[in-house]
């Protein structure tokens, strides 16, 4: 599936998590979520650790230029798994960084979905410069 | 739950594949299988593709020890998402690796499950050293 609606809503709050505003995800997670990315030392359980997280790097992370590629959807039920590559490009030296992603997104009461895992890596080649 | 089905199915296909056999995997993988690791440049997409890969390391990994850390399942109807860390103790060299990782299980007819999304990657702190 190629025009879910969690494609649209991810990408919505990507746009302003590549301007600092980590709320657009938070926004969306249920609190059960369960998150991993490449910077932490183990899973982060549940949206008051997460909050605490993305509190931390709120207006940290811009990015002058982003890109979704290759968003498939798969929907079990009231479950859709939507997976992607991002490719960012960091506003403060032009690094650009290769992203793989995972999203498990919950339909709610009232046909919201929810963002109940989240799983960020790097894509092979990548690296991340430390920031200058 | 910690204690979900498709933790003890996962314990199994990993145990296969610490001694070299990737067909633990395969065999329980759905047609419509996608797959993410650090060392691919892009999503793997059905078990074809899956397969081809899988083939070309076979007998080739070999963990002397490994261990899963902190098993999570999260179930949505017939879909299971199970994450977890992994500690793996490389046999040629004892390089230790610290794996994220993400499956999404789907209870398929005759209450088997399978997977449908694959995401490996590597905690924090990590880095695999070349081979000896």
């Amino acid at each position: 599936m190629q025009h879910h609606p969690v494609i649209a809503i991810e990408m919505a709050a990507l746009q302003r998590w590549c301007k600092g505003d980590p709320d657009g995800f938070l926004e969306i997670c249920a609190p059960d979520v369960v998150y991993f990315d490449p910077f932490l030392p183990a899973r982060l359980d549940g949206i008051e650790s997460l909050k605490a997280y993305y509190g931390g790097i709120r207006g940290k992370v811009v990015a002058s230029r982003h890109e979704m590629i290759e968003p498939h959807v798969q929907e079990i039920g009231n479950a859709a798994i939507l997976t992607f590559r991002f490719l960012s490009t960091r506003a403060s030296d032009g690094a650009e960084i290769g992203w793989n992603c995972t999203e498990v997104y919950r339909k709610e009461s009232g046909d919201l979905w929810r963002i109940v895992q989240t799983h960020w890596s790097l894509t092979a080649g990548t690296t991340i410069p430390a920031a200058e």
